[in-house]
Formats: C-alpha cells, sequence, structure tokens
C-alpha cells in the first residue's frame, strides 16, 4: 500500500496538493481554515457542503470527522467527478456526491443535516431557506461570498430565519509567495464567513 | 457526568470559552486555526508550545490530537495554573506543562519534539536554535510573531538553520463585533506565522 | 507670528495633532486619505461634511481646498467647538460650522454642494437622500461606515438613487505602533468607504 | 483648449487614467494614496522619485504641489517615456525625468532634495544610503516594498543612518470591483511603505 498524501490529522492541506479544473473555485487553505472553524461538526454530524467546487471542504472535513457523513452537491458533472478525484486522493470514503441543484435537489435527501456549509449556488437565499427547514435543531448553517449582493443576501436570510448567534468573520490573510527570484507578500482573496444557529 | 463545554471534533473554540487572567495574551479563535493549519501533526506527534500563555494552542492540539503529547512551557506560574486551568476545563490530559525559561528549561525533556510551536519567550532565536537542533528529522517549527523585530529574529534563524519550505502567513481577519447597539467590523490583531521544515 | 503646526501641501495630518475629545470618533490618517482620495474637488467645491466628529476632514480639506467652501455639520454643540478648535490650531478659514442634526438641519443651507461627505448621523439613508436632492449634477457623495448595516444602508440608498459609478472601498491598513519596548503592528479599525455621483 | 484630464484639487487619480506599459508595476491608487500621506512636501520642495515606473506619484505630486520640483529616476528608456506621457497627459510641467541607474546616476543632480520617494530600483539600501547622504536636515525618505526582503533592507539601512521617527505603514485595502455580472472585493496588493526623517 503507498503512503498515504496527507497523513496528518491537523487540518490544513496545501492548495496545491489538491486536483485542479480551471475556472472552478477552491477555498483557499487560510479560507478554509476559518470556514472550519465555524462548523462545529460532532463525531457523527451530517454535513450538506452545497456548491463545493474543488472540495477542499468535504476532503477536509472526511478526514476530521471519519465518522460524519458529507454529502456534496455540485450543478456540474465535471466538478462532481472533481471532487470525487480529491476525495479519492486523500482516502476519504464518506463524501456521497450528488450532481443536481440546489435547493430541488435537496429534497431527495433523506437525513437531516446538523450543519450546512453554502460555498455556492444560483440563489443562497432559496438554498438557506429550504437547507434551513431541514436542519437539525441547534445545528449550524454556515455561508460564504466574496460579494457584496452575497453577503446582503446571507445576513437578510438569516435575519429572517431567526438565526441565534450569527457571526461574520472576514478573512483578508496575507501570505508570502514566490515571484520569480523574490517573495512578495500576496493577499489571499479576502472572503467572508457568516454562520448561523437554529434554535 | 456533566456535559463536557466542547463536544466538537472541529478546531476554532470561541475566545469567550477560555479562562483568562488579565494581560496573559491568547491566541484568538480565527489566529489560531491559522496556525493549527501549520503545525501538520501526526495522530502520535510529541509537540512543544513555547510561550504558551493562556493555553489555547495545547487545548485545540488536546482535541485534535488525543494520541499526541503536547509539553506546554511557561515561565510564569500563574500562567502555567491557567494552562491547567483550561485543559481541565476542555477535558484535555495529554498536556505536560512545564514552569521554566526557554530555551534552557528544554534540556530536561527526554522526548524529541516532531513540532515545535513558539508563541512567545525572551530571545526567540535561541529558542529556535536549541529546538532545531532536538526537532526530528521531516519535523515543522512555528513561530508566530505581531513586531517587525520578531519577524527579523524569526526569519533570519530560519534561515541560518537551512530550514526547508517556509512560509509565512500575515492573517488580517476582520469580525463583526456588537459596541452598543451596533454591530462593527473590528480587526483581530494581525499576526504573521512563520513556519519551516527539517530536512 | 508663530510657525503654522502644519506647513505641508500633502495632505495625512497624523492623529496626535489632532485636539480630541474622549468618545468623539475621529477618521484616523490612513482612512482620512482614503476619503480625501474619493471626494473629487474642485478648486472652488461646496462641501458638505455631515456627522464631522473631530473635524480631520474640514481641515485636510480646509487646507487642500483654501478657495473652496466647507459646511461641518454636527448635533453636539461641544463637538462643534472641537471642529472650531481644530480649524483654528491649523489656520483653517473656509469651514462653516452648524450645530444641528441632518436631514433637518440642511434646509437652512442656501448653496447646493457639489460634494457631501457623510461621516456620521442618526440615519445615513435620510441624509443621503436630502442631500442627493440637494447634490448639483455631476456632484459626488462619499459615505463612511465600519457596520454592516451602514453599508447596506448606504449601498440600498445608492442603489435607489441611481447614484453613477458607485465604489466601494474596505480600507485596513495595519501600522507598526510602539508598546512599551516593543514595535508591534496594530490595524487600524477598518472602515468601508462608499462613493458615487449624480447624472 | 481642451479639458484637462483631471480637474480636482484633491489626490487620488483613479488608475485606469493613467497610460500603462504592460509588465511595469503602478502605485494602486489606495496605496498611492498613503504614500502620498508620508511624503509631507512643503510648496517648494524637491522630491526625487526613484524607480518611478508608471509615474503616478510624480503626476499626483506635479498637481498637489506645482511649484516643487520633481526629479523622476528610470533605468528603462521606455519607462521614462511612459512617465513623460502620463506628466503631459495631465498637464504636469515640473517633472524632470532622468534616465539612469541610482545611485550612481544621482551624483548628477546638483540640488539635494527634501524628501526621497524609492519605489523600486537595483538596491535599496545603497539608494538609501546616498540618498541620506544628500537629503536636506529636517527632510524625509520613504521606501515602499511587498517583500520580506525590501522590509529587512529599509529597515535595517533606517536604523543605520540614525533615522527619526520610522513609520511603517502596511496597506491592505480591499475594493469593489466587477467580475462579470458580479461585484466582489478583491484585494489591492499589500504594500509596506516605511518613512523616516533625518535630523
Amino acid at each position: 500500500m503507498s503512503e498515504p498524501i496527507w497523513s496528518y490529522v491537523t487540518p490544513g492541506i496545501p492548495d496545491e496538493l489538491f486536483d485542479r479544473l480551471p475556472g472552478i473555485p477552491m477555498s483557499k487553505c487560510e479560507t478554509r481554515l476559518l470556514i472550519l472553524g465555524q462548523l462545529r461538526l460532532k463525531v457523527d454530524s451530517i454535513l450538506w457542503d452545497i456548491g463545493a467546487g474543488t472540495g477542499t471542504i468535504p476532503v477536509e472535513i472526511g478526514l476530521l470527522c471519519p465518522k460524519g457523513k458529507i454529502v456534496a452537491i455540485e450543478r456540474d458533472e465535471d466538478v462532481a467527478g472533481l471532487i470525487a478525484t480529491n476525495c479519492k486522493k486523500f482516502g476519504v470514503n464518506n463524501v456521497e456526491i450528488r450532481v443536481g441543484s440546489a435547493p430541488e435537489c435537496l429534497t431527495d435527501l433523506t437525513a437531516d443535516p446538523d450543519c450546512i456549509c453554502i460555498e455556492g449556488g444560483r440563489s443562497v437565499s432559496e438554498i438557506l431557506e429550504y437547507g434551513w427547514e431541514r436542519l437539525q435543531v441547534d445545528g449550524r448553517a454556515i455561508a460564504t461570498t466574496n460579494s457584496l449582493e452575497g453577503l446582503y443576501a446571507i445576513s437578510e436570510s438569516f435575519a429572517k430565519l431567526h438565526a441565534r448567534n450569527v457571526e461574520v468573520v472576514q478573512s483578508s490573510v496575507n501570505r508570502l509567495e514566490t515571484r520569480g527570484n523574490r517573495q512578495v507578500f500576496a493577499a489571499v482573496s479576502p472572503m467572508f464567513i457568516i454562520s448561523g444557529e437554529k434554535i
């Protein structure tokens, strides 16, 4: 048996270890760590990850939470394949990948989640509102956005849903990157991470 | 038996759950997540945490890595007591707390670490240089600082030690905080996190 | 005649040169420079500065634009006095200070502005909407906020008013500050600066 | 006579108004405002701008300080031409452009500056040290960098030169930018601005 690609118990997989597809968004390592910090998963949590993109959250959670169950939702078949590739690459077995458009496709999911992570999707408000209905009591929802419209839509939805303990974190991390023979500080794209709890 | 205070498998314990002592530094949640992301601990890693302050890193690592061993070093007896209080509060049993001044007191530690995290201390260079000697091959060292002198000292030490894959991340996260009846964006104090690997 | 306290033609007066009152907000130097950069004043512009606080914008603009006219609006008489003190301290003569509550008190102003800067006030939306009516064609409005509600209110008002070329800048500057015998990076409070033009 | 392209007395010219050459660095508007805020020019100041790149600082200063004298130094003839183009475009007449390599070429300059701005160059330390010799008493030097090596070199040079009131500001501004049909927050590349005064 070959050496696993990531043999650590701590999260924070470097971006370059993931397979990528051109144009498909990926939560960068530093932003991903801040998202993980909002999920608050139990040992056997059910997480819906909607708009999972490259699949970095399913992979990190699959490793941190091997007895949990992650459902990754993606509209695009190729992107769903990318998530599968990355899960396989990191030896993650507890991710169920669903090709479909949220919120419609969520009705097929029988088990109610105790955590929902919305990384993308056509209408974050509709997804959040349907997801909230399905979310277990004391469950959490997390949504990320880099746009002002997204920030509004998510905040308004949380207000409308009477979410408790709403938190907004904005990551604006810089990291030293090599450019030619120089090392320069570069900004990781800023991202808002909004979370709330269902009473 | 009472409910544990933190029953989640994911890191990111809210700051307010830790006991505090006035004037004793604490790695804020968002910064702490970025530090965790640099540690890359194995299931049975030995971590030295030097200048552990409030003990947030020992607690988070104690939970993420229950078969690992954390040695927390603190000069001040009261602060060492605070770390013990916080470990107890979160049900963490694999942290050994040592009162002493690094690097001198490190010579008493018999087992070589595979990860060193320097959060404080009189002389980060001396600590890093002694720690490096003791660090296992393929081990990692991480140091944090919010000062320019610290950033220099750490970078120069890593260069002198021929550390591999040196990374510098600067966190400058904002979070929405309640001030009176308003919610305002406030900056989490910016922090540099520098890491390197021993060949 | 005594030496003037600020004898430079470039903006960026250090914060500590201004008189202060406890609890009265002040646009920090770096944020102030970013605000100035959005005002786009002509040589003879009329600027309304609403919620002028410590008066740093009136002072900087009074110096940059000596043939212009600045009307500084403040609800509180003591704060209005502070603005007067700072204008005098920097030898600025073209600031008219009005004690009153915007938007009501703005009806007393006879000349229409070609720039409005809203740094505070009870209702930024009402102020922006009344100010917009009075704003000259091709004029600009700028509003600053550190809150999510403020960001929403301002963005929505600009959308409703069909403002052109709306820009949102978020300052999150760090500066090296002396703490005891160390120099540490500290964050200047993050601030959103939103601007738009009237067609 | 045609309308001037920039008819405002306040600084902060939008980036897109400048002519560009591929690969030639440009101080972005927000960073430029923070640099301007460190220059502290008098009405008749002599400024040396070394590694002037696209020429945004010469243009902004030429407009803010029409009785001052700016000497822009550039190694590359094409880039020098770009500075000339931008000065002409904005009607700036008080910029002298010199093609040459600093610090050697600085010996040809007869008048001592009261401000030096180093935006680039082969060796920032050598330039700063020679420039400091020529700098008038009470003059200021400002250097910008986005690299860790640059930050070290500049800080060490200032320490060696016994510069007074050394300040370090790090800009990490976000701005809302249009990407397709969405408006997303994007980070302006972080930059360190270091300044000091000669006693």
